[in-house]
């Protein structure tokens, strides 16, 4: 899975053919179709490890306590750790989903609004109380942007880790750029 | 240019045949090569007119007047005023820029650090006056990530035009998503 990962992301998942991926592994066809049926299962089931795991992870944090401002610093943390360990991926995610196609597909969508709710719901939690700002969807767009798009440039081995790099952003998306509003 | 553009934004870059592009432009493969000499070469200047066009406005909104968070919603408007209308082209450049080579590739890269570098430059300028808090080269990569990731989902169908988006956008990066310090 990694390796197909790696290879859809420097490739293309067009491009990619399981010839390819065998090449890479060293395994034999007769393995490969004996666990995989097809490229696309592939792609599916990348795309599926990784918003999966970051659902779970966005239920725990929903689901415990401290303020709305925590709860996205943690959330936050999480998605730019995944990322920064998942880069290929995560990569193979965002340009290839759309070749995905019926009931797995849907399943893939459907996880990734289930991700972008429990967004929703902590930044609307965050309004209620009035720790927050009113926040509409387009916010939640705009946040999961600007952690999402590190795929495009984070550094594993970068000197900030994901976390100090997902505490900048927040601190931005907390406070935000004007210096006398931080008093 | 514009056909190629959804072509390769549908299908991807790899995918995509001159012959795909011929079929559904109705062009001779004749009048094509005498415009064009390879695949290679939509894809650079699909990706260059966008960028270059948007260093052209960034370099006059910088050298404008106006405080620091003015210049910064006038950019923030202008790159999604154009996401908006070239949905395709910057789908390709976002998604397959990595399948240039050689000069052309340098060319993109000068041309993008350069649009990054009109950014910095703005903010770095709002933290010196005092009106923005220190400002590093993450907060450029947070701020145009935010802004960027509008291709994967803007409708320029949609009830929000792009400048309002901008604008949704600008005032979470200036004030931040806690109500207490917006006073």
């Amino acid at each position: 899975m990694r390796t197909a990962a790696e290879l859809f992301a420097e490739h293309g998942y067009d491009a990619t053919g399981i010839a390819d991926l065998l090449a890479r592994t060293g395994i034999s066809r007769g393995a490969f179709y004996y666990h995989i049926d097809s490229k696309e299962t592939l792609l599916f089931e990348i795309s599926r490890d990784q918003v999966e795991y970051m659902n779970a992870v966005a239920a725990e944090i929903v689901a415990g306590t401290g303020s709305a401002a925590e709860k996205v610093r943690l959330m936050a943390r999480a998605l730019i750790r995944n990322i920064s360990e998942h880069r290929a991926e995560w990569t193979v995610f965002f340009r290839e989903f759309s070749a995905l196609t019926g009931a797995r597909r849907e399943q893939i969508l459907l996880a990734r609004d289930q991700y972008e709710q429990y967004w929703r719901e902590v930044l609307e939690d965050g309004a209620k109380s009035g720790e927050f700002i009113a926040v509409t969807p387009l916010h939640v767009k705009g946040i999961l942007g600007m952690l999402n798009y590190t795929y495009l440039w984070i550094n594993p081995q970068g000197a900030l880790g994901p976390e100090d790099l997902a505490d900048t952003f927040v601190d931005l998306l907390l406070y935000g750029l004007q210096a006398q509003v931080r008093g």
